[in-house]
């Protein structure tokens, strides 16, 4: 397990927007704000199998996110590494403690289609 | 020439911070917080040839960027297209003039290698 610099550890636990970038069924790259938790060396996020960005990590599995820090920025944190796993999340337990990190004030609605992305980050990169 | 989505549009003429999306040469994505510039139709952003952005996109024009509105997070525009042109920038003027929108104190100190680099879009996706 690689450990993100100490400078910019902060980054990853504030609710921030993490940028996630994958690559698309013909290589193009696709970019969206996500919600995220890094928990245990992982950065977990919630998504619903039927999204593209689900299937093009299910084709390709790497990613990159980046973190602009919301006090200076022109400091971020660039992170980049394969997904791990994915897995069920029926009751939608993730996606609300992501709402609950990030002060939504609505809770899942279709938790039967959601699923937990676990991703391995392989490299920091830190500005 | 595509039209930005009226609901959006104020999201490419404020300064923020645009997650700009390549692929590196193993096809593995890459993302990194950008200023940029929305005029005529093309999003301008400024770099240096030795970084490795540009070389990405040197050997693949394709580009994604998202942009979060900060009005409403949950609102957020990304723009897929690729990059049409580069051209030298031997004075560093559209540094200094997106250093000027977004506020920077400094001004460009590594002109002689800045390049514009001018992005075609042709698919913008508002949520």
């Amino acid at each position: 397990m690689i450990e993100p610099p100490a400078s910019h550890r902060h980054l990853l636990d504030q609710p921030l927007f993490a940028h996630l970038a994958t690559a698309r069924p013909d290589g193009a790259p696709q970019t969206n704000p996500m919600w995220f938790l890094y928990e245990e060396g992982r950065i977990l996020m919630t998504h619903t199998r039927e999204r593209q960005k689900f299937r093009n990590l299910e084709r390709d599995a790497r990613f990159a996110l980046s973190i602009v820090d919301p006090a200076n920025p022109y400091s971020y944190l660039e992170v980049r590494g394969v997904l791990e796993s994915t897995e069920p999340d029926p009751a939608g337990h993730l996606y609300d403690r992501l709402a609950e990190r990030y002060g939504a004030p609505w809770r899942v609605t279709d938790a039967p289609v959601r699923v937990i992305l676990r991703f391995r980050p392989e490299r920091f990169l830190a500005r």
